[in-house]
């Protein structure tokens, strides 16, 4: 039997609408098994168990509220909380409390949901680590910077989960950890009460166990009324785009992939090899100096005031260098990336999306660093949708993810295609 | 004699450096203008007295800290301060205390800047006013939404104030106050710690009483060395643009700005008519949709917790708009915005840079509203630079300003170029 901590966050909305689940017995569920998953996980930063079962009790007394009715789900803590501490995974925010939710915290408890609490994020959303494994085998790092929020979702803590991605947040975790990441268009879902990092390319991170729910919870973070994902999805035109970064990818993965693009042409798909236009091969140094250039400018305040309680890894990787980035040597970065946006037409002239891979394999052992960020990167920068599903398991059993990527502002139709895509692989 | 409170912050910054002036002096003389100043103009939500002595007093004891060292300036109450209030010109936020300055506050402050205290915004930098009254008639509104800023620039309070712009909030309190008013292309600064409105539309706002001041301020905020504007400017080639808004302009106000282009001509400038593509004419109506939209749900927070403390100008416009705002009409609004940005290179094809009004004329009589924001929304909606410099007096001896549009990411130039504008214009 399926206990209500294994359901979707829309199955479970279904048996709390029929009236066969409550909110609270959701709740205590899902806290159950928490309790039991948690010491050898540490998903959690901040974990709020009196106040989840009171907003589960008091959703319970009151009329539905929509669509997130009851469900609960975590928050990464750069994400602002009016009743929860948002200490950015950085000791200089110790104790730290804003006095409001974010706009995204806000939609989703406006739609019933049930904020559990805050995730464990890396420091600013950076690369140094928290204290997060991967809940598939505790040796792995879960990735990051998301960490928390892909490890409690993979675990079965929590169906929803909210992450970032600047560069590789929330894709690369939600592989790791086995869950579905999306990273949706930039500039569709709004940032206001989320630490910014590097504002032109941050972006909301969804993380979910179902291609539905990660489409419910898009429509609530949009604000707009929930059409659920529903009928026959039309069979896909498939780019498969190896990208220039393949040969750093684990043999077994790619193999993988490719067996998959297989599957999906004998399933009836379109499916050819693509390349990128050729001067795509610098986005990866373009995405560097404009990420770095912005964050050491958004960060300031703690450069100046607390240098000594920020890490070696942060002070010598990211701020280093954007301190040393000019002006010109951004705006020229910048540009160049406008430019390869503006060359995505041509790409997807013959293709519904792409099919290609979010990571260079497996979760690797350790959880000192977070894992290769540059399958996700490129993609981040060129601001199109991206979504990763866990179709596969690797030779040391972990998962490994599928990653789809979609036109610009094409995120419901990526979606829609990629339940087709994920059912014809699995 | 000039008294300190008069200079720019280029000249008061040269006078500190030559020894003549020092920080505490500047502050001390710029703090009595206030003593006497601002019981009739209000530009101050919070001023820190003491704490700006103290800081000048530790300036003076220490090496120079960059071009702002010793420089007194406001914030539009709704950046954030990590050693002052912030609350966003809402009752919601009496009291609030953030742990952190915004990116733009720390790099003033860390350039040696002296920040006084917080300036009045509207509610949430729309349309609900504060306090402030123009300082060149008390009856008169400052404008909105940056109020207090431009009034305390105007009212020689300070040299340098920062405000933001998602409609007019720069661009038309600088204009009604005097001051030179500078919006930079959308995307340059960064707004961490900056309470989002529309983050599609959002930038700073930057007051000075130069251009030259514009200029450093800018290179401060994007954490580039200072280089200085100078030399003689080159002619520009002008586009004089009425816009589909002339009839709403007072008549004053047209023949001093048709005057003016005439003067440019035989100062020597290629001066021509030009219009905006016919298009254009809805970009107005895009913005309104676009700002609701993304307005409404960054404050979703609000809108929930605290409906009763929003202010009845808020609830029935921007709120009630992007409430009723669907996800469909924002896209299509959104998209239609991003193709007018694609012809402004047809727009500036024999242009260096663009005269048209910042406002319909002289502030209007009454603090209850803002003005006339059309003028400005147009520009703010297609991520142009904008600068507005004092050039006239209208026939009710209030200043009206030339407002000046460059090339997007062209700002630099746009300053330059000014220059010319402004010395022949004066």
């Amino acid at each position: 039997m399926t206990s209500p901590h294994q359901l979707t966050a829309i199955e479970a909305g279904r048996q709390i609408d029929a009236g066969t689940l409550t909110s609270e017995a959701l709740a205590r569920d899902c806290l159950e098994r928490i309790a039991e998953r948690e010491p050898s996980i540490d998903a959690w930063h901040h974990l709020a168990v009196d106040a989840a079962l009171a907003r589960a009790r008091e959703l319970d007394r009151g009329p539905r509220r929509g669509p997130l009715h009851g469900i609960p789900f975590g928050a990464k803590d750069i994400i602002d909380t009016f009743d929860m501490p948002t200490e950015y995974g950085s000791p200089i925010y110790k104790g730290n409390q804003t006095a409001n939710d974010a706009a995204c915290v806000a939609l989703m408890r406006e739609a019933g949901g049930n904020l559990f609490g805050k995730t464990v994020t890396t420091e600013f959303a950076n690369m140094f680590p928290g204290k997060t494994k991967n809940p598939h085998d505790p040796q792995r790092t879960p990735g990051g910077s998301s960490s928390g929020s892909a490890a409690a979702v993979g675990a079965q803590m929590v169906p929803l989960a909210l992450g970032t991605q600047t560069t590789a947040s929330t894709i690369r975790p939600a592989a790791f950890c086995g869950v579905v990441g999306y990273r949706p268009s930039w500039g569709d879902l709004r940032l206001s009460g989320v630490r910014e990092a590097a504002g032109s390319l941050d972006t909301l991170g969804l993380m979910a166990r179902s291609i539905e729910d990660i489409s419910l919870l898009r429509d609530v973070l949009l604000g707009r009324t929930w059409e659920p994902l529903e009928g026959e999805p039309r069979v896909p035109r498939i780019g498969f785009c190896r990208t220039a970064l393949w040969p750093q990818i684990e043999p077994a993965a790619a193999v993988l992939l490719e067996d998959a693009a297989r599957h999906l042409a004998a399933a009836g798909a379109v499916v050819e090899d693509v390349d990128l236009p050729p001067g795509f091969g610098q986005i990866l140094d373009a995405h560097r100096w404009v990420s770095s250039f912005e964050f050491s400018r958004n960060f300031r305040h703690e450069v100046v005031n607390h240098w000594e309680l920020i890490s070696q890894t942060l002070r010598d990787g990211r701020l280093k260098d954007g301190l040393g980035c000019t002006w010109e040597r951004y705006a020229e970065a910048r540009s160049f990336l406008d430019t390869c946006r503006g060359q995505l037409d041509g790409v997807f002239a013959d293709y519904d999306l792409l099919l290609t891979s979010p990571c260079d394999g497996e979760a690797p052992i350790g959880i000192q660093t977070t894992g290769n960020p540059y399958f996700s990167a490129i993609w981040t920068a060129l601001h199109v949708p991206c979504l990763t599903v866990p179709a596969f398991t690797g030779p040391n059993g972990m998962p490994i993810g599928a990653q789809l990527i979609g036109r610009p502002r094409h995120d419901r139709q990526l979606l829609d295609a990629a339940r087709w895509v994920w059912r014809s692989i699995g």
